[in-house]
């Protein structure tokens, strides 16, 4: 269970600090402004997901955490010099977006359940960690958060945590709950994303 | 004295929901942004309340407060499409804002009472409460929140904290100082948006 | 080590409520406004820490804390009223921020360190509380915080939570490493705004 919390806890900080950086040196951010904008991506969702299961956040008792984070900045950096400006809705920050929401809505998730919260807890866990440190780097660079225009940005993380509350309640192993919620959550945002999947508007 | 905060918690979730449901609609997101930011006003200001109290927010450890919350959101949606666009300071946002306000006021007093926090304390998490979800809203809208252009808007919500104190301090039981301290909260509110109360500016 | 604690407090607090309210006259706040931006810029930073140490706000605990936030919020209007407008980089906003900055990431390093974070949680604490209180007063205002785009606001916190966990990993006395980082800190801060520092771009 630790293994599958420190998997999926290490591919979401790690593409979520692509994310970020990418994001910053696409508003043409500094160097550190970059940097900062990668962090609060990765360690954003996982500080708010810590926070309201009453621990104190993961990242900050261990030191590999920020480290993790750090690396995928240093990959983040190295991408936006390669690619140059235009990366807003771009397939190379789309993807490991997708990557950090699947991962951290399966740790929300799995950290819901270990907190004894109900399934709704459980399921608003799992998707304010999914969604949490992209909403924070939006609202830090003046932008309306993904999570109130895309419609199929949250849903995957929403019916994510609900799986994973179904498969533990019926016997699934929390370990192998994390990772197929992971893949249900990445499978799901992939396909919304391919065929632009939308909720009707009122 | 649960009775009394059970009650209030679940009028600010309901009240809340539909403020931010109007909210969303009213600034054209389609039927998923309009839900969450329902949802992140309803639940904003209780979660706030929860964690600076250092206990797991109850919205995460009950079913009942998201359920509530959706049921507000339901209201708000069907309130929108009746209603068309031009909701802002449409008294059918500002009615329900008032109540949301009043309401979760009185829970954060109350908790905050509970919590053994200094009066000072109690004021200022009945004023967070009170005005955090629709702030949370606001920030994620890009706009600046009311609390700081409008000043009886978190005015109310500081004298209730104040008043919920002095009432608990001379012996009024917690339930009836939570019950007094909405229905002040509201008055002060509505008195204030009736006859266009404002403080001196600098 | 209370005592460091408590004078670099009281000092953060007053000093962010200055720049709070100076923030919220330049952008034409009225009174009520000028003082909850005051308050959010004196009182975010700490109450993150707090929060993300797993303990209840001090500020909340304690009647002191909001009396001396109080305090620095009328030495802000006051001085706002004696310089008018055009107040954005001067340096009546920019000495206080430096003073700021250095004592709140002093008392994050220490309350990382008493909590038992590991290196870098105690240098991500320092930073978070530092420029914590600044960053939320900007996301209220609808600015992209200082953190993002002058790159050396962050670096003298991230530097100065590294100077303490060596510090006390060698043997100084807690007390002493407060007062010594957030000296070190407003120093860089300092030097930063005197020669222009910068950091490379991308």
């Amino acid at each position: 269970m630790i293994g599958a919390f420190g998997a999926m806890n290490a591919i979401g900080l790690v593409a979520f600090a692509v994310v970020g950086a990418l994001k910053g040196a696409d508003a043409d951010l500094d160097l550190f402004g970059v940097g900062v904008l990668g962090m609060a991506t990765a360690l954003g969702g996982g500080i708010l997901r810590d926070v309201l299961a009453g621990r104190v956040p993961v990242v900050l008792r261990t030191t590999s955490d920020v480290s993790v984070a750090l690396v995928g900045v240093g990959i983040g950096v190295v991408l936006a010099r390669a690619m140059g400006g235009r990366l807003r809705n771009h397939t190379a920050v789309q993807l490991p977006d997708a990557v950090g929401l699947a991962a951290f809505a399966a740790t929300g998730a799995l950290v819901g359940t270990d907190a004894g919260l109900s399934p709704f807890g459980v399921v608003v866990l799992a998707t304010l960690t999914g969604v949490g440190g992209g909403s924070i780097a939006d609202v830090l660079l003046g932008r309306v958060p993904a999570v109130l225009h895309e419609d199929f940005y949250a849903t995957p993380a929403v019916l994510g945590g609900g799986a994973f509350w179904l498969a533990t309640g019926i016997g699934v192993a929390a370990g192998q709950a994390t990772l197929g919620c992971a893949a249900f959550v990445f499978a799901l945002r992939l396909l919304a994303l391919r065929y632009d999947w939308h909720l009707p508007t009122i």
